[in-house]
């Protein structure tokens, strides 16, 4: 273990003069996570150009025994790619690596550095008559390297899946800077196994993921919103089993605003009109790549037979642009009005669809009676079984620290009976760390953390997350 | 190692008198595969009934240091569920475990043991008005374990995905006897990381997938079959990019038909009528859950469009279900008409989309000129990327063993130029196993060699299978 000015020296060999921050200023955004609930430390922040950078970073930090904490655009919500406080580490941000290499129309396939944006990317796509489907609140300033190693979910994985689905193919430098690449553009390859999916998802601590091949789908010709009034929770149930037997192959959202949450949007827009004074809500929206078919009239005789059967109790179509936007505003609104109401404990959790039901009615009446004051602002996409299950605290309760914990754990206990998942598209980071042991077995932990031992025998690679290892 | 007596006596007490097959007459159809290509020798063949059998069993072999050749169906084309000819090993035989533990419509969900065979599930699906879109010619006899061990593909690839998309969770038992569950019912979950992914498509050498879960989705209401005539296969795929951009949503089948394989056809079915009297021919199919839908009207509309263009220059739409079983049975009996033709070389490829029309042309012009009298017979899923190129060997070629092995490279280092795989849905098994070698990078098969190392350093789990490590 070389002196710290040595390892500098040679980072900047590496990278460059542009490529390395050791300024504490100028390496303070990235060492905390932008909600700034975890912070930590590092001696530098490399800023590497190319795949070559990366692996010869990679090799210097092995030398030198730095751990390495892979950054993208700094979005995630679990503490993932912020370093931990203490130990010799560097920040390796790879948003200068954000070429797109290619990008073909007939074969469906976009190729991308880490580094790029995601909204460069689904821009890119557009304008080759192609949607990148992956969308979801950060993507101004998410990057699609991050996006694929916490397998980010967002607004339309009902009709096109999580980003795994999307990735066709990767390049990655190991921990030992070996680079592996097969940016294939491949739909079916059965040639050995599928190495690439051990990469996705596993946030950093296995290697760096510094380009993908990714999946593009035609861009759809026309839409249709509706928001629909329903009675409970069980209602929006059958209406989603309906429109996904009838209308399934159009739909890319079908979210559910409860009762409360569609309360604490109205109370935050008091200019806007809406479409009902209030009750449970659903959000529907179609695409279709044909602009012959009477889309709106199939969801219209869908929507009148789902009155007949009294899953649904009134609907509103949207008939323009803005009408949609404005329709999507309720929804948009709830995180804003969530954070004027108060502060809240926040949960992404996933159940069977069939569960959700139970789920929401179990917290609305358990939560305030364990947590007298909490109120229960729950909303989410019912087609993928992602619900968020917040919890506005009282003022007092936002007081005591301990509340926020105990609530975590009421609600993620409710979930586990549920055969639910502690987090559903958010990523365990070191967020989740300690509470993945609580409901894994111990079988699935003993796995993950040989193929973490297998791939990073020293532990350097974004070390404290996901994997109870601490750093070497 | 103990003897090989105490060994059965052993499995014998675990599986029971009806789950331990020694007698060489019993064992026969399990120690060769279904096309007579592969044969191997056994001490027994043992059929468990239970995951604790399952797991008793590995425990035993790996005591008495015998190895494991899972084996479903035996369906396979690439000889990975056949054991190899020497050495101290079993098969393992899941066809009695073939419960459906659960089938739920509101989750879509199914959760099946290994050995159920996949006609009944698809059956059982369709009972619950369900589709399980898994289909392939051998689902009358494989198994779903085996099918998500080879990741099978099919017909229904371009809308559903392959096995891998349909798997929510899977139930392995590990080499060392460890028991790994998670049997999952969720669309999405992002803690910690996705190891299911490492089994699947790893085809028994990794561990024994004993049970799984699996995603159904509505049962489409209406379905669209049209046979269209396009004037070379640089027209098919401009009618692909055209079909796919306006009806993708329904689109379940796009097989394309050379020439010289729709005449193959036709020359097998003397007695029957046919849309076009020869040419390029696409066999296009459209399914739609709702029943409102003019898909034939849309369908129309795009085709008419397609005309204009001169991608397509004639088309015939079934009618009747009785019309559309006639225009399939046209692609189906290629095979048929293949094997009447003559001994074939046969290659189960992928390239990307755009690279197919040139990779047709390749192979139609350089294999009759590299070794002349030998006939292309080429057709596949277009969508997909997915040809099925088989070469029609002349008489006197059929006679030279090493014609089979020449073209075989020729074909597939074509293949491998345009970016290619060897093996789009079949599988390596032992039958591609050496030429994995020649087409996957260093750092790739090191990689995959870790894999199998880190979870089964024995090499007892179908060894000679994928991965170059002899039996130990």
């Amino acid at each position: 273990m070389g002196s710290t000015c040595d390892f500098l020296g040679r980072l900047g060999e590496i990278a460059g003069p542009a490529g390395l921050l050791t300024d504490m200023d100028a390496m303070a955004p990235h060492l905390v996570d932008w909600r700034g609930q975890f912070r930590g430390r590092a001696d530098a922040v490399v800023r590497p150009r190319s795949t070559a950078e990366v692996a010869a970073i990679v090799r210097a930090c092995g030398e030198f025994q730095a751990a390495i904490v892979p950054q993208g655009g700094n979005t995630g919500l679990a503490g993932g790619a912020t370093p931990t406080p203490a130990g010799r580490q560097i920040v390796l941000a790879l948003g200068r690596m954000n070429r797109v290499r290619d990008l073909d129309p007939l074969d469906n396939l976009l190729v991308a550095e880490a580094g790029c944006v995601l909204q460069t990317l689904q821009t890119a796509a557009v304008g080759a008559g192609r949607l990148l489907p992956l969308s979801f609140g950060a993507e101004g300033s998410a990057q699609i390297g991050g996006a694929i190693a916490t397998n980010a979910g967002g607004v339309n994985v009902l009709r096109y899946g999580s980003t795994r689905q999307l990735v066709l193919g990767l390049e990655v430098v190991l921990p030992d800077g070996t680079v592996l690449e097969r940016l294939g553009r491949l739909r079916k390859d059965n040639a050995g196994y599928d190495w690439k999916q051990v990469f996705i998802g596993s946030e950093g601590t296995l290697g760096i993921i510094t380009a993908a091949s990714l999946r593009l789908y035609p861009k759809p010709a026309q839409s249709q919103t509706a928001m629909v009034s329903v009675g409970s929770p069980g209602a929006a149930l059958r209406l989603f089993e309906r429109i996904d037997a009838e209308l399934g192959e159009f739909l890319s959202s079908f979210e559910l605003v409860s009762e409360a949450a569609y309360r604490v949007s109205l109370d935050h827009l008091p200019g806007a009109s809406f479409p009902f004074s209030e009750g449970w809500v659903v959000l529907v929206e179609l695409t279709a790549g044909s602009p012959d078919l009477p889309l709106g009239e199939v969801l219209e005789a869908t929507l009148a037979r789902a009155f007949e059967d009294g899953c649904a109790l009134d609907a509103v179509i949207a008939q323009t642009v803005a009408q949609a936007q404005a329709l999507w505003l309720v929804r948009e609104s709830i995180a804003d009005g969530e954070r004027a109401a108060g502060v809240s404990v926040k949960h992404d959790v996933s159940v069977p669809i069939s569960r959700i039901a139970d789920l929401i009615a179990a917290v609305e009446r358990g939560a305030p009676e364990l947590f007298p004051g909490a109120r229960p602002n729950i909303f989410g996409h019912v087609g993928d079984g992602n619900m968020h299950v917040n919890i506005i605290l009282s003022p007092q309760q936002a007081t005591d620290p301990t509340v926020a914990h105990r609530l975590n754990d009421y609600v993620h206990d409710l979930v586990a009976a549920e055969g639910g998942s502690i987090t559903a598209e958010h990523g365990i980071g070191q967020y989740r760390r300690d509470e993945l042991y609580k409901y894994k077995t111990v079988a699935e932990l003993r796995l993950m953390e040989q193929f973490k031992q297998l791939l990073d025998p020293r532990n350097l690679m974004n070390p404290g997350k996901v994997i109870q290892v601490e750093p070497g």
